[in-house]
């Protein structure tokens, strides 16, 4: 890997090795910054493949998604281990900022180049691959049944919901965030490569401008309604929330599922033009927040907590229906999310409309208590329901994360 | 507008003002910079919208780009004219950094924001907005027959084209290109909406990863097949080149479009798969350029000249069919466009195959002499076609910039 060869990503000289070598060194070690180089480039960040726990769940949410759920093939157990295990050596090469295969495109003439080549001057740019595994996986196809965690429940229909078929489920998903769309792509189409007769793409998302933090260090984005989203998101800092809500505890009944997560998605369509004719004073009311500062109608600044018994001009501040009340900690038993969503537009409509809205995912110890009950309460009551509509849905169990030499799923399959 | 409001876009306190006086002060002043600020925000950049020229076409081409096409609705001329005035007024304002309206989102709740938030707390952002007029436009209904430039032609149709009615023409177009992808978007959204009622999308696009370059300082990025694009583009700097062939000169027969452009896209599907199938020789050899320098097969580096005369292998190095001989300007009379295309990804087909490709956008004095010529001998005889398909296409002029109190189009209607 010779920049005269054109195969060193930018700014990686030297670098993507000591990424490799530091991320088999421990787990302790949870990002590398690749410095700005001569070329004038920005500082980049590694975030190694390997460790206790998948990248991409408490990682510092990046600016860019691309999301894809998969189908089986007609194939092996044997056959689906070798595709985790390829997918894990791809992911960890590409999230070190190294195209996948030798990297020795100039060589072989005769084949196609194991790189695809579209990040090849790119910097890592945060890149995390995050695999999960969907309810159907868990199958006779694959000797699996008996192995199908609790928490993996088939999602109830949630009233109003309004699901279009190809956009739900997948035996497989992944998650690529980058700080750069093309580093995201690049990993989807190369792992979609990989899996060419193994598994093909379902249905698949792209998202930007991240409508949660999930750090203190972020700046509260905005979703397309131009409301602030997720700031009272979990965040990687509450190291004891994240332990209670987020990561599935030692002693649990699927025990290969320990230091894993639950990833619920669902694409969530804004009607836009609706919502944009609406009233600023309806438009807060609906949330339950100030549109400009994002404080809570009870008063305060944007991270004030909500004072739900407040009265305001005879009734409570804060409607019964507001969004920011029904989706609140105390109104569902403490249940608690971590949000790692995205806006997405898919351009428009035939109408002319633009077809936008919110990519949702949420990361969770137990969707049977996290997820379905706060969805439940929210599809029942939300104000918002009038301005949303869900179309897509998925439900992933996200195993720990790979050591080095291993792979993703190995816990399950090893 | 104030910090406190929640509404000044962060980085710009007073710097948006002077902005907008500078722009104000003349044409000389082609961009800003709004220094990093004390919140951590990066460095971002201002282009004035007004001036002799639009922003957004030797403009350094922006990572990301929203597109539109607009049917205009059953309204008079004078409606017309006062949705272009309404649209500069705002597209001087966004590309400032500003909210649309008067930013006093807070003072009036019984009414809709007039800015519709999701770009509040980001930067510039580097955003143009750039207008152009369809051929359809052109016609009995704004009593626009006699000013039709004779350049501005319907599109001739080519061998290989695929094209989908839905994703063809246009009255209007609106470019959006930016930094970042939410005000891009932001950009197209608010144009939407004051439209509405008047004037509504027909197709839009999304694109990230600019394939071209258009000044000398940005690196050569790369296209959906992995290679370098853009290597040979018009660049900012050659201003010889950008006066002889991207502008409209005085003296052309529509007078109203002198300093002007004509703006020409392609929705290039690429089949990837396919590609990612194929054999490096033969993917050079459709190129005929190396894949990780992007040299020319002749010989040399990225930047040499192409050497098509010269043999290899008892042949030419570089094919009779290879994308780079026919595209050449030597190949071509001179004629020469500036590219300002961008990489799309609009998820995947119902066969799981990425739906992705290119959406070309060229910049020309005029299309009969430059991109028809050169297409159609692209359409006969280039190697590229076996893995692409034109699904999109759009023609218009794209009038000259607006002056400070003025609109664009101005010199149509005024």
């Amino acid at each position: 890997m010779t920049a005269k060869s054109g195969l060193s990503r930018r700014g990686l000289l030297g670098l993507a090795g000591a990424g490799v070598v530091g991320a088999g060194a421990g787990f302790a070690i949870d990002r590398f910054v690749v410095p700005a180089d001569a070329t004038g480039s920005a500082p980049s960040t590694i975030y190694p493949f390997h460790g206790e726990h998948q990248a991409g769940v408490t990682t510092a949410a990046q600016d860019r998604l691309h999301f894809a759920a998969y189908d089986v093939s007609d194939i092996s157990r044997a056959e689906l281990v070798s595709l985790l295990k390829d997918w894990s050596a791809a992911a960890a090469r590409m999230t070190a900022g190294r195209p996948v295969g030798d990297g020795a495109i100039d060589g072989q003439k005769d084949a196609p180049p194991d790189d695809t080549g579209e990040a090849l001057d790119l910097p890592p740019a945060g890149l995390t691959i995050t695999f999960g595994f969907g309810p159907s996986l868990f199958d006779h196809r694959f000797g699996l049944e008996d192995k199908r965690p609790a928490a993996l429940i088939d999602l109830p229909h949630f009233p109003g919901d309004a699901l279009i078929d190809e956009l739900v489920g997948g035996d497989l998903c992944i998650q690529a965030c980058s700080d750069d769309p093309q580093v995201a792509f690049h990993a989807i189409r190369t792992l979609s490569r990989i899996a060419f007769g193994r598994a093909s793409i379902r249905w698949s998302q792209l998202g930007f401008g991240r409508t949660s933090s999930t750090t203190r260090a972020q700046v509260t984005p905005r979703n397309l309604f131009g409301f602030k989203d997720g700031t009272a998101n979990v965040k990687a800092e509450d190291t004891a929330r994240v332990t209670d809500h987020v990561w599935v505890p030692r002693g649990d009944s699927a025990a290969w599922m320990t230091g894993g997560s639950y990833l619920v998605s669902r694409k969530i369509r804004m009607t836009i033009e609706t919502w944009d004719r609406t009233a600023l004073r309806e438009q807060e009311r609906v949330i339950g927040r100030s549109k400009g500062e994002g404080a809570p109608l009870s008063g305060g600044s944007e991270f004030t907590e909500p004072d739900f018994a407040k009265l305001g001009h005879g009734a409570v501040a804060i409607d019964a229906g507001a969004h920011v009340r029904l989706s609140h900690p105390k109104q569902n038993d403490g249940a608690l999310l971590l949000r790692r969503g995205y806006n997405f537009v898919d351009g428009n409509d035939d109408l002319g409309r633009l077809n936008a809205g919110l990519f949702f995912i949420a990361f969770q110890r137990d969707p049977r208590t996290q997820f379905v009950p706060i969805q439940l309460r929210l599809a029942k009551n939300d104000q918002m329901n009038e301005y949303i509509r869900h179309v897509g849905s998925g439900i992933f169990a996200v195993p720990p994360g790979a050591a080095v030499g291993g792979y993703v799923g190995q816990t399950l399959f090893g």
